[in-house]
């Protein structure tokens, strides 16, 4: 098939190249010129403006955004005019699916398609395919279905799960699936991106855990502020964590891949030294917890973890100090003051 | 009565002028000659040893300990040996109820016998009254309740619980309270404490909440790691932290003696800048949630307040780090380098 | 002044009664013509239609709604129409604070005025008198004052903070206070009602850890699937929780509003046996965290509570079963099947 | 080598098939007849007493406990009088890591060996291996390498991390680690259960959203306990999550040998009926939430994993209670009576 990329930063430039290795064709466009030129250099048709992104491409126009989130709306704007009636937009990016909802209601009244696909994968999607969840009409998602199939990683990437051979394959063993109507895929990708804190998050605090085993044979102080450690001598492990995390990988059941990754950052670094533990967090876990409260569906472990990144870049300063004026105010506490 | 006080700490000095103030007679005696002569001065007997300590106190002898947990055993073994059968020890300061379990069977061995008091209060219990949570044997509580009744509150300190009229009073209603055998008192003490880290926290998050309430109005960048604020509009408030709390003390569910202080706390510095947000954390809180495991019973908000306090102080910056690194290596995401 | 005021529930009805006591006059409509009756009876003038209601009131009126927040746009949208510009309505419910900015500006280009009122004091406002916090323009907050300081709790009902003396009075320690702008009064309220949950489960989680501190006592089987308890003898407490909380009232930390009324409860029936343990929430707990994700602020207890509530209700079971489910598939786990 | 068993449940005798598979004689007893039995059938050695056991077993003896932790105390003190110093004992099971450090000291007297074990792998560890993590004298270890080895994951089980092919090997890539004196084993495994809670807890919450996410379709009731959901159009999806599970199993973030397991029980039964949700947990999350509150680490994620687990069990029905108490109290909320 032919399709149109909008957005050439590195998740769109690899999809553009993942797609094109399988014979797909491609026409990009991005405001930095840098970027289509490196793309045409390995085979891609360019477009130096939007005008002629779409004139490049043929009815009926199947075109692909993958830029930030903040800009999908902008760039919506500026394609919608220019389209003809059963053309197709595909957000491929991170957007909030309510957005998803209210934005294919907008197209479908000027007679065009839009479909939500969120993509995981990061910077190895290139190599080893992106995962795509996928929201919409089915006739839209069935005529794209080539593209989808090109850019999932292939079904033996992983082994089959027992019990699927009985059934109709489905695509969900294909790497991509079409989960439900407009906003189903980005809906599922927040719930996925909410589970990637989660699951994150366990990994950090139980190799904190382990970091800190050997708080037994450290000075601490003693005094009425502080309670002192009862039994020292229970906490002098000094553990390797590269190599726990390396065992781990083999046979045990918290085996995956964010672990695999991590026993590698652990390798090379096992102090972390060169990270300063500010944590970003882009939408979705925030989403994923919000959609929670609607749903009156306990969350307790993905807010802790969304809550955590909130604290590690200094959020939550106001309220310790609130903490510290209460101590110094009932208790005399002297807390250190700044 | 006559009470021998050890430990002339903030505590220890004005729990001895409120028995003072009340009739008692008190003997005093810290490893500080300063803090023995300040209270000599108000009318105390002071003891410059530990011998001459007992020598001042006639039979059967009742010891206040008011000394830093960690010194508790350390005094225990040398004040022992100088007593004689049907002496009584009394641990007011925040001992672990594990520990008095043990010292209260000790002590027995000897003779001897062994009240644990948990006093709330603070830096207030001079003017106020001590609120005390008392575990051992019942006779040996009520030997010494003229004590207890003298450093608690009065009863008229807070409106009659309707209802209680109607039954014997008891001496709940009296600010001091025999909750069991030993070690019953701090056990109360202990999950009292937990509460407190609890309803800390809950003003402190909501008034951190309030205080950022205006961040539609600063500027927030938007890019593939942030995602924008929806609706920064609904984000513009300046709230007066110090009315709102003064407003709270009259007529709303959240009145309580802690917001009293945070009232006067944001009355005299609404930013609070002279804090530095490190909040200590003495014990209790922690034994409050390893109760709650053994026992089986969840304590998510206890848990999270505990916590909190540890990542004030910094303790979560290797999960930090470790959630760093994994994002940089599944997505490329440039934290932030040191 | 003369107010109008729609929707005699406990909350309107009882505040139509506070204001008559201080001399207001009330016209008052509800769709059941029985709670008109009934305050009629009491004094007041009662209106058996909107027609009615509005003619009865003098401009520039001064309406209140007292309705469940679903029911308000309704009221405003009956209202409106019938009022004339100068007129003010005043949302006294428990709207989200989002509706109000809407209300207000909508309102605005009708010439009519908008104060959103959050109240605490549920229940006991007609006697102790109900906290206010109020949003809107200043010079409307100002003219309504007269009916705001009656609805208020005096300002003796809480002993000054020290401090305040030196200083402008302010309203805040006349039990209300104009919070900001359009939806001001509400958001105060919303983040009060979070704190709220906050402290009710810290009470709760460290009352039932009292509760079960004999779990020592009782049998618990030790197999692969369960840990035993390693010291059974620390846990063989049977506390006395009316007394512990009654104590607690006097002197102590944790000393609060909401702590009287657990005491009492606590006092009637030690084992609450006539609740089901299914606990509401209202909206403003919810608002509160979704509030604190939007400004990235850590609000680790104010979430844990209000899941605590969704799991109380069973809405956590579906995760529970995957837990099952995993267990099972990983460890042959025989989960108790249903 | 030649290896006693004890102990032969699930574990232990999939131990011993896999330890005979590669070639090691294996002398096996257990309380069970039967059980011993079935071994001796595919090659095992069997005792039928204990003084049977030991005398089957040439000196030096490696003899590997694989009881309930409860159990294995017991163990010891029935086996240590009938050996000779030099032999070894491996306690394989879920020892707590503070036992291994007091019997490693204690067997050290008299001229015993201990190892502590940590393995992992659950039902699926004959056909896939155990992962192993190992704590005692470096020079035991070394000398029961062949066991480890043999009961160890091939290397080839997972691809190998980069950057691991320029060092040494050590023994992580193999499967099995040595990792620190004592009790380091169970250490290390108490922390890889904790994380093992947080990640099940992470998709558990995560797949309960997606399944929740049809709330706008169903009839919620408006009234003032209960804020309506404000955008019901929002929660229209009825989600497939066995074929999510499935997807995500292909280039997403949230691989893992869990979701692998997720996608085949949510294949054979997308709802669980069969599952009640009441979920066990058997002492290492317990132990790693002390753990970290010693350590003074925050573990905001692992602690509420643990918590849901008891809530699941209806341990936090007493605390639920106290909150309907409170809501009575304070707002005449009419908490559905029992």
């Amino acid at each position: 098939m032919k399709l149109g990329m909008i957005g050439l930063g590195r998740m769109g430039s690899n999809m553009v190249r993942r797609l094109m290795g399988a014979g797909h064709a491609c026409v990009v466009f991005d405001r930095s010129p840098e970027a289509v030129e490196a793309l045409v250099k390995e085979g891609a048709e360019g477009a130096s403006s939007m005008d002629e992104f779409v004139a490049k491409l043929p009815g009926p126009r199947a075109i692909w955004l993958m830029v930030p989130a903040a800009g999908v709306d902008a760039a919506i704007d500026d394609l919608a005019p220019r389209l003809a009636p059963g053309d197709t937009l595909i957000d491929g990016g991170n957007s909030y699916y309510v957005d998803d909802i209210r934005r294919a209601k907008q197209l479908a009244s000027l007679g065009l398609h839009y479909l939500d696909v969120g993509t995981s994968g990061g910077v190895w999607g290139l190599e080893r395919g992106y995962c795509q969840m996928i929201g919409g009409e089915p006739e839209t998602f069935h005529r794209l279905e080539p593209i989808f199939a090109s850019l999932a990683p292939p079904m033996a990437s992983s082994p089959r799960t027992p019990g699927r051979e009985k059934r109709e394959p489905g695509t969900a063993e294909l790497g991509y699936l079409h989960c439900g109507s407009a906003g189903a895929g980005h809906f599922v990708k927040m719930v996925h991106n909410g589970i990637e804190y989660g699951l994150m998050a366990s990994y950090a605090e139980g190799l904190s855990i382990l970091r800190h085993a050997n708080v037994g044979t450290k000075p601490r102080e003693a005094d009425a502020e502080t309670t002192p450690l009862r039994d020292p001598e229970l906490y002098a492990y000094d553990f390797d964590l590269g190599a726990i995390a390396e065992v781990w990988r083999r046979g045990s059941v918290v085996a995956s891949w964010l672990l695999d990754l991590t026993a590698q950052a652990l390798l090379e670094e096992p102090d972390l030294a060169g990270f300063a533990g500010r944590v970003s967090d882009s939408g979705e876990g925030r989403w994923t917890v919000k959609a929670a409260i609607d749903e009156s569906v306990p969350a307790p472990v993905l807010s802790a973890a969304l809550y955590q990144r909130f604290s590690s870049r200094g959020e939550g300063d106001y309220a310790d100090k609130v903490l510290s004026a209460m101590r110094h105010a009932f208790g005399g506490h002297a807390e250190r003051k700044v």
